[in-house]
């Protein structure tokens, strides 16, 4: 069902905007109040180009949510139950934030600079507000703001070769979720091993506008040899990949544990988060597991069946070009979790049969083999 | 710029979205993570059918806050610097919500069911993270929430005929401001007269899906000789009544006395709100003021210049069909702001002179007289 947006000032348009238009963005979405690109050319040719090429992708709309002041650490464990107490500098920390039902808030990636000075690179909620409601009311000595930070990821097998050209050779010494100061023009840019694709590469965390619209400039002259094209997280290529989005795979009505994120939360570690004592308690009613269709369909509605019992709900579908199958996450009901089980979804045609698979998807073990764009 | 919109279980649909695309709605906006209808002819065409019928908007993305509980009026009031010490059920108060620092945080319609029991029909930003926020910070015997209502609004000259229709005469003993619980069917439905346009009518607070798609429905059958249609709240009748919209008019950097809103602020009252030291304190640095460009433009950029000193920046602009005007908020410095000041924006065909007045609009002392849509 894809419409018009009617864009305004309250929908906020980011230091590449005008770039993103000249690179034919077809379609947008609103993320945290700001404009995100969500296709160029088709969803299908955007995802054979990343998985093939470099893309260069505005996600200024993953707004950092900035904390300073002696308090800060203090604040930023309390909102989420991921150890944070050996994190150093430079690392990149994906961590759940819950509230003390252990209810997911928001899933961001945690920067830290120094003990008083953090960021949380958000999905689309309003952590600052959160932040500041607890700040407030347990009367911490900090500051919760929205920094002016645009952050521009550079994603694809060639990534690495497009920064290299830019930034010389230090980015190759970039570990997979670390960072490192990079100096550009007259400023430093933090850039980060990171991005919401499997594909390899970057984020770049730009902190002035007119000198990231002059990176956008390098980074399309300097990749016209290596194929470089405007992108955007695409929905393809983030299912196959099993990665989830806050506000439709997960929610405020989830825990970690019922979304897969069981790895980020420090049950045995003595930290005072807001949410470990929930957690450590709460049983998971609902698991979001990968569902695979075998043939292109259309769901009429998303709900699952095991036979006449609807068992979940389907969050995000997509058919994957590459391993010729209809793929979808569902929320399901934890006690009908089985694999082998005969399930359904109700497509435009009718029924249809599906599989149920733990997240990431395992291909192979599905065996489902993968082809390339030709 | 109209773009497509990609939407997504992350933007979520309401009960009435498939009747509002078979109503052919053109354009969305999204509004606290939820899809907002924006244009359904076009703006003009919308609008004066709303400033001469009745029309139906889903502005199911007025999402209620719930607050419940024995410190419910406690967190409310902190949240707001309007004291609603006094407040009755049944009435409806417009009231900014401001941070320790008097900055804006939303601007709902707060209505009290009970001391125990609040709604908070908000705008676009998650206020219900920044209540949960202050709750467990201040250790608050509340419980925040997002409640399941779906407000309709119906609105237009016409709109209370409309609704005697349905609901029987009952509708017209609702003051302005003031609501009614109204049975429909088995169920009570919130009855209040607001809305988002200055041209008369109501909201229904719907709270139960199925229930709201048949009202829909009779609204329309019932509407039919009324020349009843689908809408919207319309850029151009919001901003001739001087309407603003939080996020674009105003945000988290201003203070409610730099828009205007000095009425919902209670200075002199013995309130426990957060804000209410700060805003006696703090000087307004801006004001938000009413601009008259009396041709119709296409702004270059939205800079307000005073010779060749900007001044202020504009928020929200529209051709105005009534007046035969250009009209515009400006959020100017409140040391340049002076009436009969020669001043300019600049439209895509150069520098194109402008009036700036008080809001709202006073257009008979503007010399603007109305023309109707013949």
């Amino acid at each position: 069902m894809p419409q018009e947006l009617l864009i305004s000032t309250r929908t906020r348009l980011t230091p590449f905007s005008s770039r993103v238009e000249d690179c034919g963005a077809k379609a947008y979405t609103v993320y945290n109040h700001m404009l995100l690109p969500a296709i160029f050319r088709s969803l299908e040719e955007d995802y054979w180009h990343l998985c093939e090429n470099v893309q260069v992708w505005d996600v200024s709309a993953q707004r950092q949510v900035e904390i300073t002041g002696p308090d800060a650490l203090k604040l930023v464990q309390l909102m989420t139950p991921r150890d944070l107490s050996q994190a150093k500098y430079g690392q990149c920390f994906y961590a759940p934030l819950c509230d003390e039902s252990g209810n997911m808030i928001n899933d961001p990636i945690i920067i830290k600079h120094s003990d008083e000075h953090w960021w949380l690179s958000i999905a689309d909620t309003d952590v600052m507000l959160w932040g500041m409601g607890l700040a407030t009311g347990f009367g911490l000595d900090v500051k919760v703001s929205e920094a002016d930070i645009w952050p521009l990821a550079v994603q694809g097998p060639k990534a690495e070769d497009l920064l290299v050209r830019i930034f010389g050779d230090e980015v190759r010494e970039i570990r997979f979720f670390h960072s490192k100061i990079i100096n550009y023009a007259a400023k430093e840019f933090l850039v980060a091993r990171s991005g919401w694709s499997k594909q390899g590469g970057f984020e770049i965390y730009v902190n002035d506008a007119e000198l990231g619209a002059q990176l956008w400039d390098e980074l399309f002259a300097q990749g016209e040899e290596l194929n470089v094209r405007a992108g955007c997280p695409n929905l393809i290529e983030r299912i196959e990949s099993g990665l989830l989005s806050f506000g439709g795979d997960m929610g405020y009505d989830t825990t970690p544990f019922e979304c897969g994120l069981d790895k980020y939360v420090s049950l045995e570690a003595d930290i005072e988060s807001l949410s470990i004592d929930a957690l450590r308690k709460r049983p998971a009613k609902t698991r979001l597991m990968g569902l695979v269709i075998d043939r292109q369909v259309k769901l009429k509605d998303l709900r699952l069946f095991s036979g006449g019992r609807e068992i979940g709900v389907i969050t995000s579908n997509t058919w994957s070009p590459k391993y010729r199958t209809h793929l979808a996450f569902a929320k399901c009901d934890i006690n009908c979790i089985a694999e082998r089980q005969e399930l359904h979804v109700i497509s435009s045609t009718g029924e249809v049969p599906a599989r149920i698979t733990e997240l990431p998807f395992n291909f192979e073990s599905l065996g489902l083999k993968s082809l390339n764009s030709k």
